[in-house]
């Protein structure tokens, strides 16, 4: 059964980390629904890129998805945190036992910000941990902990979304992906 | 003085490539305008997103930018490639000795099948190069050549992204940004 992906969206969203998770799991063959977290499907990123979401996160709170995945970005990601319906979604995908993955500001300013860490191992961008109780920070490109995987920032984008991927489909397809994109620097585990 | 890129687009644009290099070109401080190539603002992805570009080509026939970015997606390259308007664009600015890059298979279905690489050395993604004449195809990730700078596909973009930033501006600052994002797989040459 095809694999889905919701990517959480708010106004501020870093551009270069969504559209390469979207990207990458699109080339996996994996379901990303573009999600907005906010009253119309019209967002605008961090660097000022307008973009149209596929839909509204109020058309799908009784949705479950295989991932729910949180990009970052300042605005975007506190504009995450701060939204009581991001906040049952994920808990919601928790209870069902799915993969909640994060990177960079995010996984401080929605996971840790809402004590949806529950004391696991995770990473985020800066000093954005020190902000929060919630979680125990790790200083590595990628944190994998139960089903908490997150990511440090930007430039392990590709990195991030092939271990989003490979939690979801067969590791050795998203390797041949990897391979025939020409990226070099993620390996199947 | 702020240093300026222009960033073709048309439908069909690979959207990581576009996107990732307009949001390094943007930290480091580069003034990047998305142009439409084509009759409206509003441009689709090769995986469907919906972006809104920030003019139209049609509008900047008359400007020099530092360089001229084409990034891969089948159906965009091409359509770049079989449009006098940009080939006439790019011809411009290569006579103002101005920088030619390509990432993926535009260096094919733009540079080379318009007689723009004049024999130099390049690279693109696949077998695109085998369907053209021009050009020395060499199989590297980022491929440097006079003033054309050419990238393999999507899984380089970060790297071509900075080696295009490196030329326009001091390549200490392009390698203290890399870092800042956590991006480990570029140095300054």
């Amino acid at each position: 059964m095809e694999k889905t992906v919701a990517l959480l969206l708010a106004d501020g969203f870093e551009e270069g980390e969504a559209i390469v998770i979207m990207d990458v799991l699109n080339r996996l063959q994996i379901k990303v629904d573009l999600l907005a977290c906010q009253s119309s499907p019209a967002l605008v990123g961090y660097w000022g890129l307008p973009i149209r979401t596929d839909s509204l996160l109020n058309n799908h709170l009784n949705d479950l998805y295989d991932a729910v995945v949180l990009p970052g970005g300042p605005q975007g990601a506190r504009s995450l945190g701060a939204n009581p319906q991001v906040v049952d979604f994920i808990k919601r995908h928790q209870v069902a036992d799915k993969w909640i993955c994060s990177i960079c500001s995010a996984g401080a300013h929605v996971l840790a910000a809402n004590h949806l860490l529950q004391g696991k191992r995770y990473v985020c961008s800066g000093d954005n941990y020190k902000l929060y109780t919630d979680g125990y920070y790790v200083d590595q490109p990628i944190v994998e902990d139960g089903k908490i995987l997150t990511g440090k920032g930007l430039g392990v984008a590709f990195e991030f979304a092939f271990a989003v991927g490979a939690k979801l489909i067969d590791p050795a397809i998203a390797q041949a992906q990897a391979e025939h994109i020409y990226f070099d620097h993620w390996k199947a585990s």
